[in-house]
C-alpha cells in the first residue's frame, strides 16, 4: 500500500511532547492497522523564528501541499510578543489557512462523561454537551483589505479592519456545517449580527438559500451572535451544530470549549476545499494553546493532540474504526481514572504525558 | 429648587410596564428626597414605527439633548423583524447612541447573593462576583464606513463592513474605565484581537499610553478577546474592569451578564462628552430585551430598570446617597424572598411587576 504522507509541525511549547505521544499512536496503527505513514517533520511560529527568521516557510506550505494532511501542534511563545505584527508565530497557522484555503474549522466541545466535574458550569448544565462549532477561517475581518494603521494629519492615529463575506465564502462553509449535521442531530444554528452588520445580513441570507435549495431535511435557526453568547453559557445542550464567521467563530468556540472545563481534551480540523487530483487540504490541531508555562516539564495533556490525529483518521482518510477506536481507549483510560495535571480531581490517579500516551496506546 | 428633566423612553415590550415601576422610586424620591421631576415621554422602537414609520424621530434626539439624562425601557418587536435594515427598531438605540456620543456603555455584571443560584455556574465561581464592562459604543464596525452589500459582476454578493478606532475615540474611553477602576479594585483589563487586527494593535497601544501618562496607580493589563471569553467562563472573579470596542463589548458583556443568571437584575448606563454647558449626556437602560413573549402580562422583573434609575442618580445627578438608597432597598426586598418569575427557586414567594415595585418602594 502507498504510505499515508503526513506534514507533522510540533510548532513551540508543550506542541513538542505531546506530538511526541501521537507519534506512539501512529505507531500503533502502522504496526496493527495496516497502514504505513511516510512523516516529515518542519519548524512553525518560534521554533521557526528563531531558526529562520520567519513563523513558517513557504518550503512549509508547499510540503502541506504535498501531503495528505498535516498533524499540527501549537504556536505561541512569549519570547516574539514584542517583535511586532509580521512576525508574530500565530501567522503560522494564519499562513497556513490562507495558502491552503483552510476554510471550514470544525471545532467539537465535547464533555467526557468522566469530567464533567472539571467545567465551571453545573453538571445538570453540560453533562452530554456535545456541540460541533463550524468556523469559517480563512475569509471576513482576519484577511479583510484595506487593513493598517495610519497617522492623519493632526498627528493621532486610525486603526481599521475591513469584514468581508461574499456569496461563494458563505455557500461553501454552510455547505460544510448542513453535512456535518446530517451526521449528527440534524440541527444547525447560525450566527451573525444582522442587526448591525451588512455582511451579517448577507450571511443570514447566504446560509438560508443553501437551507432551501440544498438542504431542506436540516432544521436552521439563526441567532445574534451576542445572543449565542449567552445562550452558550445558559443552555448549551440546545445546540448541535453552529455555523459563524472568523470573529465570532474565535471567540464563540473558544467559549464552548471552556464550557467543558478540560481545553487540554479537545481537538479541532480545518479544511479545505476538494481539489481537482480529489484531495482536501486539511489541518488536524489541539484547540489548547502552546502553554509555556508548563512546556518541557512532561505534565502537558496529550489527548487533544492523540483526539486531533483521531479526527485526521477520520476526515482526511476515512478511517472510521480506527477513529473510533482511539476515541474509545482515550473514553477508557479516563474511566480507569488516570489523569493529567490539568484535569486532576479527588481520587483520581495523576500521571504525566508519555504515561498518559503509553496508557491510551496500551488501551488500544 | 429646578427641576430635574429627565426623557422617558419606555419602548416595546416589557418596557412600559417596568418602567411603571421606576416612576413609582421617582414619585418616592419627589415625594422624600426634596427633589422635583420634569419628565417627558416619548415613543421609540417598534412603538414609534407604528405611529410614525420610524424607528426614532429626530424631535425625539432634541429632547433627549434637552434633558438632564434619558431613561429608556427596551425596544425590539418581532413585528418588525422583516421591514428592512433601516427600519429596525434597534437603530432607536443606535441612533442615540450616535447622536448624542455616548462613547461608554457601562455594564456591571455582578452576582447577589440572594441569587447565586440562579446561575448556570457553579456557586464557588460566581459568589461575590462584580465586574464592570466598559464597552466602547459609538465606534468601531458599528458605524464604521465604507459598509453593504454590493452586487459583483458574475451576480454574487458581497457584504462589507469596517472597523475603525482613532487614538482620541480610545483614549477617551479609556479614561473612563480608569476612572472607575479607581473607585472600585483598581484594576483595568483591556480586550482586543491584536494578534489578527491592527485597530486592535492600536487600541493596545493607545490604552497603554493613557495609562503610562494619566492612570499610573492603576493595574492594566491586556487579554485577547477569545481568550477573554474562555477567562470569564473560567474564572470570572479575576476581573474587576474590562474596557473593549463595540463589537467585543456587545458579546462579552452579553457573556459576562449571563454568568450572573439574572439578566433581569442588570442596568447599564451609557455616557457621552462632557460638553461646554457642564451638561453630560447620558441613556440608562436595563440590559435585558424587551422580552415580547412575556409583555403586558405583568410578571417581567421591574429591577434592572430600577437599578438603571439609581446608575442614573449616581451618575448624571451625583445623588450617590440615594442610589445607595435604592441598590440597598433592593437587596434587602430580594433577601426577604420575594421573587419574579425569571428568578424564582423553590421556597420563595413569587410575585408580579407592579407587587415587586411596590415592595422595593415600601422598603425604601
Ligand atoms: C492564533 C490565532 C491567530 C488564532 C485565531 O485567532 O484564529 C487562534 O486564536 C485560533 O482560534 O485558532
Ligand atoms: C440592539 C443592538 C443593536 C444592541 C447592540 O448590538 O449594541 C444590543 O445588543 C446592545 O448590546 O445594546
Amino acid at each position: 500500500k502507498t504510505p499515508i504522507k503526513l506534514l507533522v509541525l510540533p510548532g513551540d511549547g508543550v506542541g513538542p511532547e505531546i506530538m511526541q505521544e501521537a507519534n506512539r499512536v501512529l505507531a500503533w496503527l502502522e504496526k496493527n492497522r495496516g497502514v504505513t505513514f511516510d512523516l516529515t517533520y518542519d519548524l512553525v511560529g518560534g521554533a521557526s523564528l528563531a531558526e529562520y527568521g520567519v513563523p513558517i516557510r513557504d518550503e512549509v506550505i508547499e510540503k502541506a501541499w504535498a501531503s495528505d494532511a498535516v498533524l499540527f501542534g501549537s504556536v505561541g511563545d512569549p519570547k516574539w510578543t514584542h517583535v511586532g505584527f509580521d512576525k508574530r508565530p500565530e501567522i503560522a497557522i494564519l499562513k497556513l489557512r490562507q495558502e491552503l484555503g483552510l476554510f471550514a474549522n470544525l471545532r467539537p466541545a465535547k464533555v467526557f462523561d468522566a469530567l464533567v466535574d472539571a467545567s465551571t458550569l453545573r453538571p445538570e448544565v453540560v453533562r452530554g454537551l456535545d456541540i460541533m462549532i463550524v468556523r469559517e477561517t480563512v475569509g471576513g475581518i482576519y484577511f479583510g483589505e484595506p487593513r493598517g494603521i495610519e497617522t492623519l494629519a493632526d498627528g493621532s492615529r486610525r486603526g481599521i479592519n475591513t469584514e468581508v463575506y461574499t456569496t461563494g465564502e458563505i455557500e461553501r462553509v454552510a455547505r460544510v456545517a448542513f453535512d456535518l449535521a446530517r451526521k449528527r442531530s440534524n440541527r444547525v444554528c447560525s450566527v451573525e449580527k444582522c442587526n448591525v452588520m451588512e455582511s451579517g445580513l448577507l450571511w443570514k441570507e447566504v446560509v438560508t438559500d443553501v437551507h432551501g435549495r440544498e438542504f431542506k431535511d436540516v432544521e436552521l435557526s439563526h441567532m445574534l451572535a451576542d445572543n449565542c453568547a449567552m445562550q452558550l453559557v445558559r443552555n448549551p445542550r440546545q445546540f448541535d451544530v453552529l455555523v459563524t464567521g472568523n470573529l465570532f467563530g474565535d471567540l464563540l468556540s473558544d467559549l464552548a470549549s471552556m464550557l467543558t472545563g478540560s481545553l487540554g481534551m479537545l481537538p479541532s480540523a480545518t479544511l479545505g476545499a476538494v481539489q481537482d487530483n480529489g484531495k482536501r487540504p486539511a489541518l488536524y490541531e489541539p484547540i489548547h494553546g502552546s502553554a509555556p508555562d508548563i512546556a518541557g516539564q512532561g505534565v502537558a495533556n496529550p489527548i487533544a493532540q492523540i483526539l486531533s490525529l483521531a479526527m485526521l483518521l477520520r476526515y482526511s482518510l476515512d478511517m472510521q474504526a480506527e477513529a473510533d477506536l482511539i476515541e474509545q481507549a482515550v473514553a477508557n483510560v479516563l474511566a480507569s481514572g488516570l489523569r493529567t495535571a490539568d484535569i486532576m480531581s479527588e481520587g483520581m490517579a495523576r500521571v504525566g504525558t508519555a504515561v498518559m500516551g503509553e496508557a491510551i496506546v496500551r488501551e488500544l
